[in-house]
C-alpha cells in the first residue's frame, strides 16, 4: 500500500491550531521587556538607573541578527547540496524554525517567569530562542528527505520542550557555562537527531540512493550555507557572553579554532581520496566542527594557540568521520544520517563539552583574576563556594545530561514520528522535492532534470 | 514593425546626463552632516553637548547595512525566480536603486533644508535614501520583464520624487507615524506600481508566457532574496525609531509577526492546491507580508500577540491573493503584476496603515505613560493638543493621500512609459534577459537552455 | 610528459606543517588584548580609565564582520562566474583566506610588538587580518584556474608577509593615510598578481578557453559576490578609521563613489556593444571600481561630490579597460589576468592612491579645524611640522612604494611558483574543477556538463 503522502489537510490543521494556541499563549504570558516598554523612564528613576545602555537597540542587537542569518540562511542553505530537495532542505528549515522560535520564546520563558506569571521578551529573548530553534536544525540534517513537513513540526514541538529543559537543567541546576552551546545545542541537537532517525529506519532505503548526491550547482548553494556559518561563527558563541572581554574572547577564540579548522579538513579530505581531490562535503561540514568545538569554552581563557588546537583536532575527527565512521554507523548499525551531523555535531559536541570542563577545571585565580574568576563562573551566592575543579566536574556532568535528553528524549520522539499517519514518503521518493512540493514545469520534461 | 530595442545610445546618454546632474546637485547642495564634519568638535562645545553618541558610527550603521542588504540582495534576488531574468532582476535592480539614492538624498534632503539651503547628509539620510528606494523596487516587481532600462530609470526619476512629497505631507503635515512605511513605502510604491504596469497593458501577452515561469534553480536564487528580507525586517522596520524601547519594540513586534506569518502561508498554499504541495511563489512571497503590514505600528505597544495576529492575518490574506486574486485581476482588470506585489505589499500595505491608525487611537496614558504618549506621537508645539483618537485619524487619512499619491502618480508616469521610443521589448520577448543581455554561450546551444 | 596534478600528499602536508607552525607560534607570541582579557578591570583602575567603551565587543566588531563577509563571500562568489570552476574559486579562496589570516595575525602583530615581545590581538587586529587577506584574494583573481591549491598556500604566505612590511613602511615610515587600502591592498595586491600571473605565462592557453566562460547560474552566484561587496565596502573602507566623524565621512563617501559608479558601468558597458546590450562582466567588477578608488581618500574631506566625480570616473576606466585594454594587454604582454583585478583594483587602485595624495595635498585648516586636521593626518611628534602639502608627496611615495613592492614581490614569487613540482594543471585542464575535484557525478555524464 502506498503512503498517503497528501498534506492537504494535515499539514495546514498543525499550522493553524499551532499559530492559535500560540497567540493565545502570548497574550497570556508574553510581554515586553521593561527596556521595550515605555514605563523604562519610570523603571530608571525607581531603580536609579543612570546610563540608557541596557535599552539601547545595539547592546546585543547586531549580535542578534548575525545568529538570525545562521539560522535560516546558514543551515537552510547548507542543506541544499541534495540535487532535488533544495527547497524542501530551505524551506521545511524555514517552516520549522518558525515555529520553533515562537514556541521557544514561551517555552524558556516560562523557565524565567516563576514569580511573575509573565514572560517578558528583549533581544536577548530572541537570540536565546533562535540558538534554542539551532539544535531542531541540526537534527532536521539527520532526518533531511525522509520525513514529511508534519512530522518536522511535531519534531520541532518536542525538542524546543526538551531544548528547554535540558538548558534550564545545565544553567541553573547544574550551574554550568556553555555560551556557544556544545552542550545544549549541538551534543543535544545531534543526539536527539540520530536517535530520531536511527528510529526511524528504512531498512529498504538503498545504501546510495541516486538523489541523495549532489549537482554542480547544489554544491555551491550549500556553500552558501557553510560560508555564513563559519563568518558568523564568532558572533554566535559570543552573542549572549557578557558584554566586554568575556565576548571578546568568545570571538576571537572561535575565529581562530575555525580558521584552523579549514586546513585540517581540507589536508584529511585530499590525503583519503585516491587522487588527492577534495571533496565538497568536507569542505561544506568539517570546516565548522571549529566552531561547534569551543562553544562551550569560547568565552573562557582557552587562549589563542588552545583554539587553533581544538580547530586543529577537530578538521580531522570530522572528515574522518564523514570519510570511516558515516558508512559504518549506516551500513552495521542502521543510522541513516542524511547531512553527516555525526560528523560535525555531535562529536565536535561532545569535544567541546570535554575542552569547557577542562578549561574550567584549569583555571585560577593567576589567570582570570580572583574577580574575573567569580564572574566567570557565575561563583555567588549558592555557588560561592566552588572551586574550578568542582565547577569542571559539573561541566562534564553537563555533557552527559544533554546526551541523556538527546537519546532518550529522540527516543520517545522517535518512536511517536513512527505513527503511520504523519505522511511520509515512501522509500523511493526519499530525497525528492516532488513529493512536497509543486515543482516548475522544466523545458524538456522528458530529458529528466535539466535545470 | 519591431520596436528598436537597442540600448546603445539611449541607455547611456541617460545615465551620463543624470549622473553628472547629480555631481552638479551635489556639488551646490550637498554638506556632511555635522557629525561627520571635523568642525563636529567645535560645535560639541558651542552647544554645550558632552556626550559623543550622536557621532558615534554605530549609532544607526548596523541597521543601515540590513537595509542596504535588503534593497539590494533581498530585492534583487527575490526577483530571480523567473528563469530567464536573473539578469535583468539583479541587475536593474542594482542599476535603478543605485540612481535611486542618490537622487533620493537630494530629494528628501530638500524637504529639510529650507532654512539654510544646504542639504547635509549622516547614516541616517543614507537610510532613508534606501527606504525611498524600496518603494521604487517594489513599483519594478510589478513591471519586471515588460520595461527596458531606460524606462525604469524615467520610473526611478519620478517616482522618488514623488515618494518624497508624499513622505513630507505625511510626516511633517499630517504628522503621522510611520516607522516601516507600511503607507510611504509599501502602499504608495506597490499601487505606484501597479497603476503603472496597468496602464502599459500588453493584450497580446500570453497569460502564461512559457517563460514567466520559474525552474528549480531560479526558485533557489529567489529564496536568498526571500531570506534576506525576512531576516533583516526588524531592523527595517526599526532603522529610523527613536533609539531605546521604541526601536526595541519595532524589532520584537516585527519578529513576531514575520514568524507567525509564516506559518498561515504554508498552510493556505497546502490547503488550495488539490494534492496538498506547496508552492515556492509562496513561500517566496507570502512569507513576508507580515513585515509589511506592521510597517506603521511596529513601535507602537502592539504587544506581541498582536504582532502574531498580524502576521496570521497576512499570510493568509497574501495567499489567498496569490492564488484567487492575481488571475482575476489579471484576466479581468488587464492587470499583470509579474510579481505579485498586489499580494505582498499592496494589500498587506492596506492593513499596516489600518492597524497603525487602530492601534494609535487606542493609545493609552495608561500604556505608554503620559510622557510616552508624548514622545512616541510627537505631540508637541502645534500637535501637543492632539490625542490618540484624532492621531488615528490622521493615521487614516495618510493611508488615503498616499493611495493617491501612488495611482494619480502611477497614472501620470505610466502614460510617460507608454511613449513608444524607450525600447521596451516585443511581447514575445517579455522576461527574457536576451533583449538587454549579451549572455554567455551556454555548452549545447541547439538544446535550448541547459543551464 | 603530463604533470602530476595529484595532490595527495603535497597538500596535506603543507596544510599540516603550515598549521601546526601556525600553532607553536601562536603558544610563543600570541596573547589577548588587554581588552579581552579579565584583568581588564585592574587596566582600568592603573590608568584611571573610567569607560568601558573601548572593550566594549559592538566598538568595532559589526564592521569586523561586514569585512569578513566580503572576503569569504564577497570574493569567493565573485570569483564563481567560471562555468566549471565554481568549487575551485569559492573553495580555494576559503582556504587560503584561513590560512592567510593566521599568518597575517603574526605578521602584522610583530611589526607591533618590538617592545613586549608579545603579539596581543582584538577585534582590530581581526580587521586588519582580513585587510591583508584582502590582497591576497586579489591576487588569486588573476591566476584563477592556472595554479594548484599548494601555490596558492605558498602565494598566501609571501604576498601576506610582503603586505605586512609594505603596510608598516607606509603606515609608520611614510606616515601616510591608507583607510580603506587602495595602496597597501589594492596597488599591491593587484601588481603582485599581475605580476605573478604574468611569470606564470602559459603561451599555449588558448586565447579564449572553452572554459573560461560562464554560464547563466554561475553569473548569477557571482553576483551574490558582487552585491556583497558592493553594499558592504563602506564598512570596509570605514573599519579602521577614528571612531566619530572620519569613520562617517569613510562611510558616505564609498556609498556615494559606488552609487556613482554603478552608472557610468552600465553606461559604457550598453555604449561598447554594438547592439547596445550589457556585459555581465562589466556589472560584476567594474561597479566596485568606485569603492577601490575612494580606499585612500574614504576618511578625509573628499565631500560628496567629490566622492561622485571618482566614482563616475572610475565605472568609465575600469569598463573601458575590461573591453580594450584586457585583450591586448592578454595578446601583446602575454598578461593572461582571468578575473581581470588590473580592471577592478589595479588601475582603481592607483587612481585612489592619487586621488588620497591630492586630497591630502589641498587640506586646509578651515575645512578640518586646526585640530581636526592636526588628528586626521596624525600630525603629532615626530610628524608634528608636516604640512597637508608635504603629506601629499609623502602620499604619492607610498602609491610607489605599493608598486614596487607588487612588481618585485610579484617576481620573486612567481619563480618560485614556477618551480615543476606545484602540481600545477595542464593548459587543457585550466578552469576545471575536475582536477582538484571529486566533483558530483550529474544524472547524464554523456551529455557532459547538464548542470
Amino acid at each position: 500500500m502506498l503512503r498517503n503522502t497528501n498534506m492537504r489537510w494535515r499539514l495546514p490543521l498543525v499550522c493553524f491550531l499551532w499559530e492559535i494556541a500560540m497567540i493565545v499563549l502570548f497574550g497570556v504570558f508574553v510581554r515586553y521587556d521593561i527596556t521595550a516598554d515605555p514605563h523604562w523612564a519610570d523603571h530608571m528613576k525607581k531603580n536609579n538607573i543612570t546610563s540608557n545602555i541596557e535599552n539601547d537597540f545595539y547592546f546585543r542587537y547586531p549580535s542578534f541578527q548575525d545568529v538570525h542569518v545562521m539560522i535560516f540562511v546558514g543551515f537552510g542553505f547548507l542543506m541544499t547540496f541534495l540535487q532535488r530537495y533544495g527547497f524542501g532542505s530551505v524551506g521545511f528549515n524555514f517552516l520549522l524554525a518558525a515555529f520553533g522560535i515562537q514556541w521557544a520564546l514561551l517555552m524558556q520563558g516560562w523557565f524565567h517567569a516563576f514569580d511573575t506569571g509573565k514572560i517578558t521578551i528583549g533581544v536577548q529573548s530572541l537570540i536565546n530562542a533562535d540558538f534554542c530553534v539551532g539544535s531542531v536544525c541540526i537534527a532536521f540534517g539527520a532526518v533531511l528527505g525522509k520525513v514529511s513537513p508534519v512530522q518536522l513540526m511535531i519534531m520541532t514541538l518536542f525538542q524546543v520542550t526538551l531544548f528547554a529543559v535540558n538548558e534550564w537543567i545545565l544553567l541553573n541546576k547544574l550551574h554550568v557555562n556553555d555560551a556557544g552551546g556544545s552542550m545544549t545545542i549541538h551534543t543535544f541537537g545531534a543526539y536527539f537527531g540520530l536517535t530520531v532517525t536511527w528510529i526511524l529506519n528504512r531498512p529498504n532505503l538503498k545504501q546510495r540512493n541516486d538523489k541523495e548526491g549532489s549537482v554542480y550547482h547544489s554544491d555551491l548553494f550549500s556553500m552558501i550555507g557553510t560560508l555564513y556559518l563559519w563568518m558568523y561563527w564568532p558572533s554566535f558563541n559570543s552573542a549572549i557572553s557578557d558584554h566586554g572581554d568575556a565576548q571578546l574572547r568568545a570571538a576571537i577564540n572561535t575565529y581562530c579554532s575555525l580558521a584552523s579548522c579549514v586546513l585540517t579538513t581540507v589536508a584529511i579530505s585530499s590525503v583519503v581520496n585516491k587522487k588527492g581531490k577534495l571533496e565538497m562535503v568536507h569542505i561544506q561540514n568539517a570546516t565548522l566542527a571549529g566552531g561547534v568545538a569551543v562553544g562551550t569554552a569560547a568565552e573562557m581563557m582557552l587562549s589563542p594557540y588552545g583554539s587553533l588546537i581544538v580547530g586543529f583536532i577537530c578538521g580531522i575527527v570530522s572528515t574522518l568521520g564523514f570519510t570511516y565512521l558515516s558508512p559504518i554507523l549506516s551500513s552495521k548499525l542502521k543510522l541513516h544520517d542524511t547531512c553527516g551531523i555525526h560528523n560535525l555535531h555531535a562529536m565536535p559536541g561532545l569535544i567541546g563539552g570535554i575542552v569547557g570542563a577542562v578549561t574550567a577545571a584549569c583555571a585560577t585565580e593567576g589567570v582570570y583574576t580572583a574577580e574575573g574568576l567569580k564572574k566567570m563562573f557565575r561563583f555567588e551566592n549558592e555557588y560561592a563556594s566552588r572551586t574550578p575543579s568542582i565547577q569542571g566536574g559539573y561541566q562534564a556532568a553537563g555533557i552527559c545530561v544533554s546526551l541523556a535528553f538527546g537519546l532518550v528524549g529522540g527516543t520517545v520522539v522517535g518512536f511517536i514520528l513512527k505513527l503511520p499517519f504523519w505522511g511520509d514518503p515512501e522509500d523511493e521518493n526519499c530525497f525528492d522535492d516532488v513529493v512536497y512540493w509543486e515543482l516548475p514545469h522544466e523545458e524538456d520534461e522528458d530529458n529528466g532534470h535539466t535545470f
